[in-house]
């Protein structure tokens, strides 16, 4: 059997909720893959998921992305931990799916920029999923395909119904702000060039000093302008919609409008989607498989550890932004 | 002044829901009107109603309908009572706005398309609304314009929240499924042929022996069907939904998709049409602005008695198929 | 006959296309008014009209507005003319609906406040006429009746399919983004503090030197913040949504999904509005209809003179805000 | 190893379109499960989907099934084809998944029941890939809920755009009302009793002898009447919509919402879902995966040879309702 037939063995690095999700995942829907190490800072998680998927535990990260069997690495780890473990990944030569944010700080990001380059060839990739979805996918077909014509705006909308406390106006920006980092950057194709933050008034639910909803405001090296809602304690549901406007037409995606349901509350409508993985569980499926595909071949299929140096560096600007109300200038670094 | 710049004088007949709400609709929001008389058995909504709208009472239908100051009238008496103050309009050659049904019996409504055949033009005109109404004449529009080629299927839908106990299957046919045969006349522009009631399991609101909902099949001249559920203990609210499917095309009227609002019960949605008002109370106006311009020049403008007659037709011939669960054929006698 | 009773005399200034309109609405489909005197520098077009609605020509304005047999007066003459003759109406004593904007600068806009405060009664209503659109009046409802929570953004989005050359960014402002000021204010109650606007990538319909798609956001006196994309030249038809974020839920108009047709090209969907008499022709009808009523009384029933001072102040910061990319402050002046 | 560890090994059998669609989905997107045996009578096909896939082509049907290596069987062979190698899989015990039809007819189809109930497990899963179709799941969870109360009608479409001309009325119920007979089967979970078509006007793209579209009528054992209309000339696109109308609300799917756009045509929408793979390519690759699952325990998870059996038999009901006009009765024998 050729190695591209044979299963590409994981590590998994980190297994709290999202990095459980995904070795279910990799374990239970992905073709080609099988996660033979787990490894997580909490022993018993780490034991737990390993006995679920069959793979063995590795108590230390580094040791787990060196050993012989793991083929390639998938970590989900407290973004604090992310510079060093890609950095380990790119030593070991292992292609490296990691979870956002690529490094907490602009400098380490472009570290690792710079370290992939040394290697020569892409192997490491970033989770912003939503690439992999099959809304986005569309959106971008058709602004690549000229079907809206030059795209001018883009407006975003990210809500969720609720987040705990911790989730403070600098931590929407870096958690959920970097979605839409990316979302423009891939449906537009060019980076950002300055993040200013419009701070209302805050929802009552929200903590002292924290400004939720807020407007962002991004513009990008061609000028335009991308605008997004970040609202966290909404009550209601989750609700990402993108709505492109270009010079022959516009489109948006996020309606959530295929079950339509009336009852004797004389409304109609349907649920509006309740969680990330019923709005993006396809997508998170579809990455993995993908990346599967690629990192058999050494490789990655998806956005690259510069699409995660940019969007480091623009929630850095864009946190600043939201401390002074200023429109803060981002300056990427030379690109490889 | 010239005659057809001074108001229609009107007299309106029969000052229940139906009649009422003309009368105000004349009296407040239609250009060109005034109520100048108006009857009812009950003499006391009868006088409360021409106190509001600054008419007299006349006590005796026949003697309002001949009344020197009256141009034209407005019938919203019970059904019963329509032949005999139609004839009377016809005789007095006065127009005459007719509510639904025509006559309750396919003999005496045929008798008033001769009667009308015999004064030589049409005084005539049927309180079917719809064809006012901006959906519905976008609908015949788009037929009338080839835009989906050649109409094959009718589809509709009539669904009530709640009615009174004494509407059984029999009164759903004569009170609610007229409005679909008299749409099914006018967007197919033929008559209809036939009638079958598929009588299924009836909603646990409605009284031993009634089928609510029923599927109400027409067959058309040229051999089209037209399908109808009609519902009337929803317990929702009053969706209205018509669909023409087509040889090039299909559209669909009465989606109720505006204003769409999302809440903290997680759905997205709007509010359902609650009513009748809300959904057609700009037909109405529509077509009582239309039948006073006509009335003005001695004419009609909207569907006339021929359309009223074609519909209780059909609608005896429905009760018969409610009752029998057969096919029933419809027969109409000669057009003038 | 009562003066409730008998109708409304009115005078119409301008008959260009707007009040045209406005003539032939009042003349057609408005219950208690008569045009009894048009006006217009342009002699054959006022000719033309005041046969056609059967009135006589007055040909200078003042004297239309001081002439014996008018009661109210319709302007909607230049905007540079509006000082001029809203304060005859004053001195007059007489009700006057006043096309947008009140006058061309704010310190005509606030002598205006105050010489009807001096007269002590409302006279002068602003033709602000999405107020009495159903779509509005019902987010409005929504808004009141606590079904949001407390509202804390609203999104605005106005695009034209095409406009003339000299419509450049200070005319969309003064033009088009003025009926989202008065939407602002109308649906959150309270005054907008600052207007920004982002200047992006221009459509390339447009002209040199003028930006179009912007984006205008303003504060209010709470803190709140509106976004309006203001697009002219977007070749498709005319939209116009607006969507107010709560605490506790949001909701949207202007999706204009009522009528849905699929056909031979693989879409479904249906028109867009073509234009504003399709979406606001019946708001303009509603807002005559109670124009005149209130008028009757001598008083006005719609936004007022204050409205349009303060849409005023916001265009002209608007302007200013176009020309220096700046946050521009808008400071009213004391209400009477 | 464990046996339930290890991929399944599976004999394709047909690899016409859907079976060379269902051998890719196997060997590149369904977990646990390996394609190693290829048959069709078309040697070069099987020789082609065989080296694409990596399995050994083997002539002979049943030794396909037989072959030791095989652990499951999928069948997409004509289904004249079925009763015999649908028989030997059950002779041979080994799990087998189905397209529909079951077989060509009732007789043959009530055999394999009765051949399964001697081996004593469900071996036979049959095709209805509608069932793992999101919006049907999500339809059937409504109901089973109690979410629209006691579920009193469904009404079916399915639209395609073309066919060729040998899919005549009868070809029509076997082929494509089949999926609404096991819809409507699977929302309500009780038999259908009788068949009836309503056999209208014809599109003019149908041949000669060809009723297209149609409209069939079925009622269940407690009296529920499902309507489907079947049109497969509409050359739109792929429209597959249910509507469930329970005693308190009503639901629908496949309204094709999600991607909204609106362009220099001065339309607003989306494309239609132009064909099934769009539509139910998932719900296909959740088919396989699910019954990859069980038939490594050697069971089937989906719907069994009854549910084959149940729709063989209402479609030749339904073929004789399309040649006589007439309501056909279904009758089914014993369920062992
Ligand atoms: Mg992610
Ligand atoms: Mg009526
Ligand atoms: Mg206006
Ligand atoms: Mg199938």
């Amino acid at each position: 059997m050729s190695d591209l037939q044979r299963d590409l063995r994981i590590a998994v690095l980190g297994v709290g909720m999202m990095g459980a999700f995904h070795a279910d995942a990799l374990a239970t829907r992905t073709k080609g893959a099988r996660v033979v190490v787990v490894n997580d800072f909490a022993a018993e998680k780490a034991a737990e998921v390993a006995a679920r998927v069959g793979a063995r535990v590795v108590e230390d990260p580094i040791a787990a992305i060196n050993a012989p069997e793991v083929d390639a690495v998938l970590i989900a780890t407290p973004g604090k931990a992310h510079a060093e473990q890609v950095q380990a990944c790119l030593a070991a030569g292992k292609p490296v799916l990691c979870e956002k944010p690529l490094t907490t700080d602009e400098e380490s990001s472009y570290a690792l920029v710079q370290a992939e380059a040394a290697v020569g060839r892409p192997l490491v990739q970033l989770g912003f999923m939503r690439r992999f979805d099959a809304e986005y996918a569309a959106l971008k077909d058709l602004i690549t395909s000229g079907g809206l014509g030059n795209p001018l705006l883009v407006h975003c909308t990210h809500r969720n119904p609720a987040v705990p406390d911790f989730f403070n106006s600098e931590f929407m920006v870096r958690d959920s702000v970097v979605h839409e980092v990316d979302v423009a950057r891939f449906l537009l194709d060019e980076e950002i060039t300055s993040v200013q933050v419009l701070r209302g008034v805050a929802t009552s639910s929200a903590p002292e000093g924290t400004w939720d909803p807020m407007i962002v405001v991004f513009e990008t090296e061609s000028g335009r302008i991308v605008t997004d809602e970040i609202s966290v304690r909404t009550g209601v549901a989750y609700e990402v919609r993108t709505e492109v406007v270009g010079e022959t037409g516009s489109a948006m995606i996020g309606l959530d409008q295929s079950l339509v349901r009336t009852s004797t509350d004389g409304r109609w409508g349907g649920q509006i989607t309740p969680g990330f993985v019923e709005r993006f569980g396809q997508a998170y499926d579809t990455e993995l498989q993908r990346w599967v595909a690629a990192a058999k071949q050494g490789t990655i299929d998806g956005p690259g550890v510069w699409d995660g140096y940019a969007a480091v560096a623009v929630c850095e600007a864009g946190v600043k932004a939201v401390q002074t109300g200023e429109k803060v200038a981002v300056a990427l670094k030379a690109k490889p």
